[in-house]
């Protein structure tokens, strides 16, 4: 795959309010949705983000998220990895946090940045992240037979310019400004880089399927995520257990 | 696999008290081999004592790991998961509780448990077990490649008969009374079922390879026990890092 053949745009027929609209229905079905899905006590949704720095993960958990139950929907957001992370396999800590049956789990970042920043960075050759492939696609397989754990995978896909010049926001806006490191720059240097990396997790960590979200405006990001989310979860046999059963 | 054809008993030319003595011995190793597994903070080793009731895991912990510094050194015994383990995947409260680099973790039961009493008792199907088996086989590799920890697996082989006795005597011993269940007769009754369920496991889960300990007599279930953890631990690259490295 080639992310640059890859649009990072909404198609030029869109319509963007309507749109805007078609989403707000959506996400208007998600509390329900999440509601059954909790009382059934039989699947559970692992929701994966992943994108370069500024690609909007964190918009996309607050505007497809915010309507949702937080006793059946959580976040995690994962940083680098503690002292005693270490001391463990790469895949400890996040089976530690994979989503009880029942409830929605969201990774805001997640397993692949051991393949992704640590190969950006040389911390591990080429080798290692074959391996780790292996047993990515073997974890996800497990958590999916074995605990009824439907995994979507969405990479937030947005061009280099746009990641440029969200990141100089990032100085000039004071509500963005927390959001800002003296290294962000550099992360744009290595951008055909990380485009590398990205590409080779989706050609060899596809078993169960990445999907490419163009990501440069975000109505369009939260239309597309909503809509899967949504269809997904319709798509289950889901219903309220009753007590003659 | 036939369990029926391995003995449960050591050899008739081996003495006892110099086997005895040979174990002591080899146990007086075990606190310098864990000392610099600490330090060096490589390798980890897993420790998986499985056997049916009454064939003496508890003993083994106690007799083999009672010299070791408890710093580096602890024991996890498994029993009926908690309803929150049952929300997740079988190896969710398994990968939890895997060794630290540098420490030894004893598991008292297993994982394995979730291909053994649960195919005795038909909570399980055999496709379900199959699957399970490929799972644990991906799982031990995994962390074995990713954190360098050593599982040994070890079967405590005893006799029905032997079995029987020391159920017996859990309630005739009023030192043994805690360890007596009602149902224990019940495991007895159990035994061709048990061991059936054992040959399978061995049968498709020895990638990293069971070790059958004939344990009738504690004496050489020990040394044979305290041979293979001393000698694996021997045969490591271990040694002090110093400060100039």
């Amino acid at each position: 795959m080639n992310l640059n053949g890859i649009s990072t745009e909404a198609p030029k027929s869109l319509d963007k309010e309507a749109t805007k609209k078609e989403t707000q229905k959506l996400l208007q079905k998600l509390p329900e949705l999440q509601n059954v899905m909790y009382a059934q006590d039989k699947y559970s949704l692992l929701v994966i983000l992943q994108g370069v720095d500024a690609s909007g993960k964190d918009g996309v958990v607050k505007a497809v998220f915010t309507g949702v139950n937080p006793l059946g929907c959580s976040v995690k957001s994962w940083k680098a990895p503690s002292s005693e992370e270490m001391e463990h396999d790469f895949l400890w800590r996040i089976h530690k946090e994979m989503p009880e049956r029942g409830t929605i789990k969201i990774f805001n970042r997640s397993h692949y940045e051991d393949v992704l920043i640590t190969r950006v960075e040389k911390w591990i050759d080429t080798d290692t992240a074959n391996r780790r492939f292996a047993f990515i696609n073997q974890f996800e397989k497990m958590v999916s037979e074995e605990n009824n754990t439907i995994i979507l995978k969405f990479y937030l896909h947005i061009s280099k310019k746009e990641q440029k010049e969200r990141l100089e926001e990032r100085v000039t806006n004071p509500t963005k400004n927390w959001k800002s490191n003296p290294n962000d720059m550099l992360v744009n240097e290595k951008w055909q880089e990380y485009q590398e990396a990205y590409e080779d997790v989706f050609k060899n960590c596809n078993d169960i399927p990445w999907i490419i979200v163009p990501s440069d405006q975000n109505w369009y990001k939260e239309y597309i995520i909503a809509k899967k989310i949504v269809e997904t979860l319709e798509q289950l046999d889901m219903k309220y257990p009753s007590l003659s059963n």
